[in-house]
């Protein structure tokens, strides 16, 4: 009986095993058609992420399927073979014109991990690239005669050094770029220094993302933007989502997303040391949405002080934002603490939810649902 | 010419979506075979969910296709496909033997979200399950006799009233269960008021979870294991991961995992709320680290304020490690409103940095990575 029920089992995984085999033979045979279609695009200005084919071909796949297989199954599966997709066509495409070689492109910091990525991308599609390090000062001049772009990627805290040294090399048709975090110092430097095109780029991503394509980049306008379209072009042919702000507006948004946050997870971090909690059995026995709370305290702790404190210390905002926060906490402790004041705990969460709720936040908080579903499929 | 790319670009993409066609069909072809696996392995007590099994699939998968798709991929889309399955192998058996049905659960508290993931388990696989709603407490003692495991999905805050209407009615050999989130109050309780077997379980996840495979739920031993030792193997057969904690253990580690978490999220939505921030906007610009970062506040205030605060409320120690932690901002302010203590914030993150080093956490903050990705992917 038992071994009856052995060679069943092993039967039907045998069969299992032959139909995976087969579909990452598909696979492979979908991305060798990808590249063909890379070859095409490129050629014609079309962009490797085309959101209505995207669309297209997940509705079909759905309307087809839904009855089988989950939706949540069909969109991943399919979403994660279309990204690999988008990889393939821009980073594999071997048959770019060479159009770009015209344009003369110096990057500054393009060694770090940051300038790497853009760097490698516009060497890649056949720009004429070069690019002063550190080591090198002393060929300045020669190497930005005539450049049309000098695309910055050195930390803020070098960036007055960096135009100092360069702004008496470079013509007034020149293009200057930075990738800095913060936006409104950058700018007005780069503008006071130098009479021709100026912009301000800040990518919404690290150093470990495995393609450009579907990354956020924000830009904010410095001096002549018809001059540098073709830059933002480039980078929608790559499938990037560009988004204008100003860059005060930018600067204010980054108060939130990077100095408040940079902040509150270095308390948070001392304090669970201080505590000296057992991280690797809390995460072990703990709810998808603690793990990832965990994981986001753990990357914050791996990356670079000092880029974090150049930030947080570019505007006196950061502090005052913080000190804000740290007195609206003991507000909110004092509610806590008080028994009677239930309600009024349940009054101001109401009210939040509420506010988020116009807010039309619902997607948003569903969002958890798909991370978690993440954090248990990889077993994390 | 334009006719011409245009005309190439529809014949490549209609190859493409030919093999997409296929590729579904082969996923579709892999899960009715999964079904028939389902039965063989609920006769034999297999677990849906066999490691081994799973890593021999992506080893042997990524062995053979590493050198044309990424190991992200490969391994993704293979374990996205696996999940399914899980799913189609404990849901959709309509095979399940009879032998459960001498099993006598009854569920209290099964009508709400949580209860009914367990008990419509429960019910699939055969168990001879009924339950007691507060609409019939009338017919609890007929409902109770001869029960084999009474299972309380009930809140907290009713658990004193549910024991204290149910214990007259129950023998000595029933088990008593329930799956409130804090663990000592809840299990003394039951020991006191029963004098058979008592089992603390606590669900690691939410109610929006599309299958109960490879989730995790802690248990803490009341009294008697050996005598439900069959439920915690059941859970084992669904795939579920179990952990055992003392009670007072978990307790504590639900202090930070839920209390100061609670706070943490409510402080942060309120503070955010009176800023008056726009959060669609915010979102749309924001890195993916932010994205999960929001995501996670706005699934908070999705929630349940009277659970959260039964919980906090549950132990004087969240508010005391609350207090704690408001005094330790403060001091953490002080260190970064002091300019000239950089070097201090410096060495403390080092501090923290190789604490964390020392425990490993590596691959925990790996996890963003994926997470962010995943963030990107699916154009949150």
């Amino acid at each position: 009986m038992n071994n009856k029920f052995e060679f069943d089992l092993k039967d039907l995984r045998n069969k299992i095993d032959n139909i995976d085999e087969k579909i990452f033979n598909l696979i492979n045979e979908r991305l060798k058609i990808v590249e063909n279609i890379g070859i095409i695009k490129n050629k014609n200005n079309i962009s490797c992420y085309v959101s209505k084919r995207e669309e297209f071909i997940l509705n079909k796949l759905n309307k087809k399927y839904n009855k089988y297989i989950s939706y949540f199954t069909i969109s991943s599966v399919i979403k994660k073979i279309m990204y690999e997709s988008y990889i393939k066509e821009i980073y594999c495409n071997n048959n770019i014109s060479n159009n770009n070689n015209s344009i003369k492109i110096i990057f500054i910091g393009g060694k770090g991990k940051m300038g790497s990525i853009f760097k490698n991308l516009f060497i890649k599609y056949n720009y004429n690239v070069s690019e002063i390090n550190s080591k090198d000062w002393e060929n300045k001049e020669e190497k930005l005669l005539n450049s049309n772009l000098v695309f910055i990627c050195s930390p803020i805290s070098k960036l007055n050094f960096v135009l100092e040294n360069i702004y008496k090399y470079i013509t007034s048709e020149c293009i200057l770029l930075d990738i800095s975090s913060i936006k409104e110092k950058s700018i007005n430097k780069m503008l006071n220094i130098h009479s021709g095109p100026v912009l301000g780029l800040h990518p919404m991503f690290g150093p470990n993302i495995r393609s450009i394509t579907k990354q956020i980049i924000i830009y904010s306008n410095g001096r002549y933007p018809e001059k540098y379209k073709w830059i933002l072009n480039q980078f929608k042919l790559w499938g990037v989502f560009i988004y204008n702000l100003d860059s005060n507006k930018h600067d204010n948004y980054m108060l939130h997303i990077q100095s408040l946050r940079y902040i509150n997870l270095f308390m948070l971090g001392s304090f669970i040391m201080n505590k000296n909690l057992n991280i690797k059995e809390i995460f072990k026995i703990s709810p998808p949405i603690y793990k990832i709370y965990l994981s986001i305290l753990c990357k914050f702790f791996s990356g670079d002080i000092n880029l974090y404190l150049d930030i947080i210390y570019s505007s006196n905002k950061s502090l005052n934002l913080f000190d804000e926060y740290i007195n609206y906490t003991k507000n909110i402790y004092n509610i806590f603490s008080s028994n009677k004041k239930r309600n009024n705990i349940i009054n101001i969460f109401e009210n939040i939810k509420s506010w988020l709720n116009k807010k039309n936040i619902k997607e948003l908080s569903d969002i958890n649902d798909t991370l978690s579903e993440e954090i248990i499929i990889n077993n994390f």
